[in-house]
């Protein structure tokens, strides 16, 4: 049996709120006591994670404290050798944000928003993070009325606009990653799909630096494909940093660890990250953004955060051994799906030609497509059974 | 009370497969007979549409009575005064396209799908049509690995590039409208919701030639707002035609009649198409694409034909009540709804003054919002109760 | 226009803990101050309405200031003459049920939260409430092995059993009513629809005694249809209680204001609860649970309140208006609604009589069913229009 | 490796529709020919099926064929062992059902489709079937007012009191399967949930007659978990039968082979069909009811219907391994799994040491409840990684 402890190489990253995260939920208060998170950061370096990431409030949430506390973060990441990947800005908790942050109605909260992520772009640059994160969790609106989604779509893109713009004034070698979310905490928010978010960066004046950070349960809480959906994000060249969770669809944010949920959505997300067979492959950190359950006291956030990389490898090596499998490869031709790679119309060739040709449409409406065989070995590849 | 007759100025639109649709389903075959197309098209006249729109086998099926049923067709017209403003491709209901059309793994698929629709594109110019929409209804896949999604998006824009370049080459005065739908017939679409399509838009050779035809039911099966997407569709010049019907949230599409399903969504909907208030407005066809249920004879055929178009004008009555009433206008005013208009960072001022600034943040935190107050005025407008 | 203006015969009923709710949430701390439940009790009786329900917690935090605040409160319902119709006890936020309460792992745990319902009865009881409700919101689990269904549900009837019994004992004039929901805060909560609680409640000592608090939002997560359910209660003889608010379907628990959300479910809603037609009614406590979204102050606080039960009034006029309408009862009876009310195997007919029949099968398959025209009315009538 | 070659003794069974099923879906008519049901049963035996089931429209679509047909089927019987363990009757197909069969409005409709059960149920007991199903596919509305839904309740027991009672009086030996379903292909139906319609049977004149055939895709359609539903229905002893299939949440019904869709959910289902360690146990036939995708030719047909046993013999044994695992079997009693079953109060103890008991409540507040350390075990036994 296959040894599946993580290594740097393997680039395993944390949010420090994720093992942090003190059980907090809309029915009842803490079940955890506060984790410091330097602790955690020794923590994870000992796990096998190769980098944690952080909000502001997260790692710093008192002023007071604030040189200390990094002074003695700066220690742990030095005696760990732990990177500090990405760094992303709090726009969602204080209740100054809960109308919104950089489309808040009030203007004053927008101006105090855009500061507050500008204060954290020099301490992501400081800490050498490449990726800057932005989730609108309270961008939006319960009600049709209270916000007017063409002027917040105005001010997302002045807000992405300005930010770049200072990327690029103060040198930092920084690229900006939009989270996309459908709904919760807010009834609806603003970007709701990685589509939307793509959508909004082609009209940027500085589309090269703005990515996505797709998160897996949040694009299942609108039913979608999330392999798809970065599939695309790939294919726009648009795949900045990514969230890794589980999900049970669409109901509440659960948060689950990796593989937990839609555990055949966990083995295409694998898939789709290395490039499903022959396409554009990510090669950035594996972030984990789950949150362990209430339930469990401290032993059990340890065992949730370790089982996320666990699944990780395992599906890996189960994705890897299926695209290397000659009868994958064999039901791979017969399903055409290689086929597709080759255009439609050749080149030399005319639309005309397309349109003098006779086809054998019921010949072809009877053909053997072969999906349910190809996706059959698939399945066995997961469950170890090949 | 007022008379809610629609004339051709409220420029009503119905696809003929709408009241043509015979309840076929996966459960049972058809429930009514074959509605003759022609027939339809009288029908709906006198019921008050300004257009019809149809897919080339809607019309058509026959390729023996092409040229005896578009006389007729065109008679019909002339005598109704009805237009054509949209024509679309069946690209989903023939077994030879049960694998996709424009992104089949098989490439004489592709081709045949190509010609199918060129042949239609000409038709639809010689009809008057200025928009073309094109639903890939089983562009997708149930399982990973059956398709290569960079690959099949390499596809849709080489066709829609080909598509475009056919339109500019005949000079013909016609523009694309993608329709994006989650799943139904396939598991999973590609091009999901109008942000994917909005995404897929920005890296074709002509984008401004290729916009969106969203539908209701289609945004809501994935729990997405419908009139918060179209605002998105508005803001990017993209929403060249619009599909209303109604739906429960996520489940099977129900192609219910306008109003039906979520009618407070319907509500905000035709607010959006207004322009909500003070952003850009759709002045394109009102076009309901429905079925009528499988229970219901040929009167409740019509029956639910009547109501949409009702529905409509009593929905745009009060939406029309809403924007005007003077309580309104000072509850968006408290909420700050307009504020959203002025940029966050004023002419002539630089991020140094926001970072400078002191925020009373619990001040801001503390303030009210007045969003639940302004929801209620809405809602009160939409039960008449005002 | 008509006034909407509660009174006690409205019979308007408010958890404590909807207005009292500060705006705690997953992602972000309170964003109202602590609103005392005494002043929350004359500012319930103001605005109309006839009761008020709590929670042990809601009014009791503190066992220090347990009998002045009973005290304070017995105060205020007598100056105000607002009733304790229903009483529930908090088994869901205190970590000590993070893992269940009646139906927990852990035996002390099960025992603990045993007794916390006991005092609570006697509470209930000494205030004059005649409904007690249970609503097992941590009773579940994220994971299927980690809890045994089977034996959870002895447990669940083992408290029940045990509840009922002292109900009797102490004579106590009390009805226990089960609150369904399907999931948050656990992933997969027992007893998750109005069905599987009647199921649990027909395999208990004392049927009788135990009955449904179904709410709309819960119901509606799983994308059931709210009056259906309720109906299926009264058929059931166990609506005891109700608890209307808002919900955008299978998405987080939104708890919006009645008359927010699923528009149309609201119309059906009151007129199940009215009997819809010649059905047996429900005859309690109108009782909204719903929470004032976090982005409000407390004028949003107050304004939801009142829209509650100003949108319940203009609805109920509306059914009634529908019901009334001559035009509606002849289209029920044009949709044969009413025959559905005869017995299939009229008096003195044996099934041989039925097997013996001849049926006119395509007669019956084309009749006309009248469905649309019968649901057009009462959109109509929702919206004011009629 | 386990050679995973289905067996008679393991009971696995098909219905003929679904192998039969033709492609037909709302979008486009059938993509595969017409397959023989007599044919089918050949094959399904040999692939190593132990019975079939079927509707009436099934087996016996035209009256004129009905003798030799059944001739020989029963001949197909014969020589390859198989037995009929199920049949059901086709009440949604027919537009004469379009509007509901048992609880349409019309009587007629009711009447026929009671005599339509009848001679079915005269044929389930010439084959020798022993459970009877009855999905009610079309019984519910897409609006409110189209149904009475407490008549509905009324004439849907009154339906199976007499189909009880035709049985008894026959002395056949068989018993009566619910079938629940939310929606699709009408827009709410009644008995949504394994819960509803527990419920509905315990009102019955016989409720011993009378169970439930519950099916994967039905309840998670409405989100539920359905190894969580069937455990309450085997608690209330009323697991008659079984529907396999797979499905990936709130769409449309997709019917997909069992294993496909919600992995997770599989493993937890067959754990649950055996007992789930030490619960009561399902014993009947396992029984697939999916579709075939209609992308799919014959050769995908036959592949589904053999990766649908064999997906669950593998996780049978994957479930039998996690059930037998002394790793497992500790963190079952670490997270106190089993505590579960024994009763919250002691023989001889009264709720008075219940309430006279101190509690520590801080201290069962930090308990380790282990389930995500349970959890991953199981996981990585489901992917074959221990």
């Amino acid at each position: 049996m296959t040894d599946y402890t993580p290594t740097p190489e393997d680039k395993f990253s944390f949010g420090l709120w994720t093992v942090g995260w003190q059980g907090t939920d809309v029915f009842g208060p803490s079940s955890r006591p506060l984790l410091d998170p330097v602790e955690a950061t020794y923590q994870l370096a000992e796990l096998g994670a190769a980098a944690v990431t952080f909000h502001d409030d997260d790692l710093l949430p008192d002023e007071a404290d604030r040189d200390a506390t990094l002074e003695r973060f700066e220690k742990a990441l030095a005696e760990t050798g732990l990177a500090v990947e990405m760094v992303t800005t709090n726009l969602f908790s204080h209740p100054v944000f809960k109308e919104g942050a950089l489309t808040a109605n009030n203007r004053e909260v927008r101006r105090y928003a855009l500061a507050k992520v500008l204060r954290n772009i020099d301490l992501a640059a400081s800490l050498g993070a490449k990726t800057f994160v932005l989730w609108g969790g309270r961008e939006g609106a319960e009600h049709g009325a209270a916000k007017d989604v063409q002027a917040a779509l105005d001010r997302y893109a002045e807000s992405l606009n300005l930010l770049c713009s200072y990327v690029k004034e103060q040198g930092y070698d920084i690229r900006f990653a939009l989270e996309p979310k459908p709904n919760e905490p807010r009834g609806d928010i603003l970007l709701p799909t990685i589509g939307h978010a793509l959508a909004l960066i082609s009209e940027l004046d500085e589309p090269s630096m703005v990515g996505l950070n797709p998160e897996v349960g949040h694009e299942e809480m609108a039913g979608l494909n999330f392999a798809q959906g970065i599939s695309q994000a790939l294919w726009h060249d648009k795949l900045f940093h990514i969230d890794l969770n589980g999900q049970h669809g669409p109901r509440f944010d659960q948060d689950l660890r990796f593989g937990a949920g839609n555990l055949r959505g966990a083995f295409w997300t694998v898939d789709a990250i290395l490039g499903a067979g022959a396409g554009k492959a990510y090669d950035g950190y594996v972030h984990f953004d789950y949150k362990p359950p209430r339930a469990e006291a401290i032993d059990g956030v340890w065992d949730s955060a370790r089982s996320c990389m666990r699944n990780y490898l395992i599906l890996r090596e189960r994705v890897q051994a299926f695209r290397a499998d000659p009868d994958v490869a064999a039901a791979l031709t017969a399903a055409e799906v290689e086929t597709l790679r080759t255009p439609t119309l050749a080149d030399g060739e005319s639309l005309a030609d397309l349109r003098g040709a006779s086809y054998d449409v019921d010949g072809l409406a009877a053909r053997s497509v072969g999906m349910e065989a190809l996706d059959q070995l698939a399945l066995e590849h997961l469950m170890g059974a090949r």
